[in-house]
């Protein structure tokens, strides 16, 4: 076997060693079950260490090149043939023609939705139209060690599957939070889900397929495609200053079946509107009027950095027919794609009946993990830092807005959370913001992506999570150029 | 501030420091807003180390019983108060009357199977019915070297959202894996799901909702109550000795307008059938006649340790009609829920529009961590290390079958996988088989679950997955206790 070593070369001895011999294998001159020299004797005519030579065999053993049992030579094995791929090959089926229509919007707005925003010109883009929290805030090094401790204390248990509910202590750990967030819950009413967004699929699959589902307009834009899928029909009532027009919603409560009501009571997406406790209050009590059940997404409520905000609805439900979501993406890691649902014991079970078929139950390490995580006190540590630097975010944020934005422009300003609404004179298309944002070096959120119809919009939205102070000051301040530009258009 | 520090008590001093201080805020003694005494001098009067009240006041701050602003005292903070849990609330909801007739289904199958088994009378149980692999084989430190390897190298980008595909660097891998079973794509043409499960939920929810679904009679038992969640309808064909019977499924097409056909062609779950080259060849042009879309699911397509199996069908697919299921669950983690789709272009593109609007994508981390695994070759070496340890496994329980069970038994002979699937003289009901495992201290699985409908079975389900051979070997002579007592009644 001729192998030729290199001391020079910065590849190690043992990835030479590999590379020949594949070499010899793939051009014919080691045949299939010849047996290769022993360790030993390869080591000792290559001058070098015997491992170097074991460590090369093991690999190649890994890479299905060379296989051996116990005691014997170490033969090459017949490969199994890896086929070309070909491409751009039709199908027989029409896979359009075969899926439902409410599927057809599903995949439309995805395509449309994908990629986002315009493709940079240059590197100087400053990007504020994320809502997933900045990477630099991560606290990585007591993750890892939360991770470390599980794996090493727990093993096995949680790389198998766990219960279909989740976690018992990490549901354990969010039924104490929410009852600090005067929800009364125990850990038997919290399922876990991938994240708010399985939340929100869940919920609407059960109960909205043979109903209707009331939305605020605006509101979270991965909501409309879901809902056109999942639900018999869609109606958006308007958001005003105070949160939903709940005089708009009684008159179409009295006139419509509606099966849910979808709200986002804090730092509301896309407008970053905080309802009061009497507002609350009586879209509860509508509910109630109606006995229609609602869906509460509280997936920002570890963000109140500037004090107190109303309890959730949740907190005051006494007649059971809210459904809250939660989720550690907002404040944490949302690759994690953890979230949870709590409501009536009677719903929890059918919606576990439904999670249980249609994945088995989340992922059991990341919990475990979590659980790990906020035991020791870390969540609570990390959201105390959050809230120091998005204060002083959000104030920076405001304030920059204040300086640099012409004064036919409205914003909104938020209790807490990431996201601002502004409303500019005139409407725009996406196409013209697109190319104002690619010009002035700045991305922010179309906001009729934020309502149920339409390809104009009066509104942007941006979101301070995932930039720092610096980018803030830039980002908002050439924002401030396009709609000066926008304004100037408009007289 | 008076602290009781006993030095003889085995908890650590700055967890009496903690305990102290939140003695004295508990009992009022320490007051809202009032400021502690500065760590130095708590320090010095307590005759402690200054480090240790660091690390208490860090606790109690962590804990929410003080807060501080750098260069001030801590300040004893006002808690949020906890509501207490009160249980069985009624709801103004009636949960089973708003949702669909159809999740009535889901949600009686779910009560009917959890908890699953009867509830054992002493801890002598043998469990040999769970088709998760067994713990004891699980490459922990391998995934936990790959785990620190990718936290350390990556870090925060494991943690963000990824593709809604999935990570791109597990897509290209798996991609590969497939070529080499003779399936030609490519890893834009692959969906990463959370687990096998969540692709055929996702399939039959995108397809299958203004159409009927084929299954073969018996099937996996989870998609029962799937389909009839998600599907118009369900009609289930025959298995013969060879697979699905091909005859029953033409006269079938022939009559019904059919939106799928749902097959396992390896170690069919229960049976343990592996179908022939010819029979896959058949059963696609059957397909390919009637247009009809084949969901393969390949859930144990790594577990060939007889040898040789025929290739997928999808390796077969030249009008790419088949969507094919892979999972790690099945030889891997089951825990982690990872799975993936490959299917032609069109279909992936729909598939992944239902996945990011129903969970904006799996998670990031486990996917990045399974992509390093599998590249260092720690997968195959543990493949081929499973391997050598179920085809013992395998050939023990077939073995022992023989010498124990009663003449009047059949049961099948799997090339691969983990299930025997086992044919008595007659029919028994769930309960009076939950009675003899009670009394044999054996658990297999019931096989009118794996029937859409019936509550008779003359099929028992054993799986080898999580069963060590002492274990096997004792739990098939239990069962064949239970099968003697079964022959003896029919007489």
């Amino acid at each position: 076997m001729l192998i030729p070593i290199d001391r020079n070369n910065p590849e190690p001895i043992y990835r030479q060693i590999m590379a020949g011999t594949k070499k010899l294998i793939d051009n014919g001159s080691l045949k299939v079950n010849e047996p290769l020299p022993s360790t030993r004797r390869l080591a000792d005519r290559l001058g070098v260490n015997r491992s170097t030579v074991v460590r090369a065999y093991e690999e190649l053993q890994a890479q299905g090149y060379l296989s051996c049992r116990p005691g014997s030579y170490n033969r090459v094995v017949k490969r199994r043939r890896e086929v070309p791929y070909l491409e751009d090959r039709g199908s027989l089926i029409d896979w359009e023609d075969i899926s439902t229509d409410r599927a057809g919007i599903l995949h439309r707005t995805f395509c449309r939705y994908a990629p986002e925003g315009p493709i940079p010109e240059s590197g100087d883009i400053i990007n504020i139209s994320q809502l997933d929290l900045d990477p630099r805030l991560y606290p990585l090094e007591e993750f890892r060690r939360c991770l470390a401790h599980v794996l090493a204390s727990k093993g096995p248990l949680t790389l198998d599957y766990g219960s279909h509910k989740g976690s018992k202590i990490l549901r354990e750990i969010i039924a104490k939070r929410l009852r600090l967030h005067g929800i009364s819950v125990s850990g038997g009413e919290i399922l876990i889900t991938n994240g708010a967004q399985q939340g929100i699929d869940l919920v609407t699959r059960l109960f909205t397929s043979n109903g209707r589902v009331i939305v605020e307009s605006p509101t979270y834009s991965n909501v409309f495609p879901l809902l056109h899928f999942n639900s018999s029909g869609l109606i958006e009532i308007p958001m005003t200053d105070e949160g939903m027009d709940l005089d708009a919603l009684e008159k179409t409560l009295a006139t419509t079946k509606v099966n849910l009501i979808y709200t986002i009571p804090n730092f509301h997406n896309p407008t970053g509107i905080t309802t009061s406790h009497s507002h609350r209050e009586k879209l509860l009590s509508i509910c109630q009027a109606y006995r229609v059940p609602l869906l509460e997404d509280g997936f920002e409520e570890d963000m109140k950095y500037f004090g107190r905000v109303p309890l959730p609805i949740k907190s005051i439900d006494t007649h059971n027919l809210v459904i809250y979501l939660g989720t550690f993406s907002k404040a944490l890691f949302p690759g994690l794609r953890i979230g949870w649902i709590t409501a009536h014991k009677d719903c929890i079970s059918r919606l576990t009946a439904l999670k249980r078929f249609s994945d088995l139950g989340s992922g059991n390490l990341v919990q475990e993990v979590l659980a790990e995580f906020v035991t020791r006190g870390f969540y609570d540590l990390h959201l105390k830092r959050l809230h120091r630097v998005f204060r002083i975010r959000m104030q920076l944020a405001l304030r920059t807005m204040e300086g640099h934005f012409p004064d036919s422009v409205r914003w909104t300003r938020p209790a807490g959370g990431y996201t601002i609404w502004i409303k500019m004179p005139r409407s725009i298309d996406e196409g013209r913001l697109k190319e104002l944002m690619s010009r002035h070096g700045v991305i922010v959120s179309f906001g009729g992506y934020y309502f149920g119809s339409g390809d104009l919009s009066r509104f942007i939205r941006v979101s301070i999570a995932k930039t720092n102070e610096e980018e803030i000051l830039e980002g908002v301040k050439r924002l401030g150029g396009i709609l000066r530009e926008i304004d100037q258009s408009s007289n």
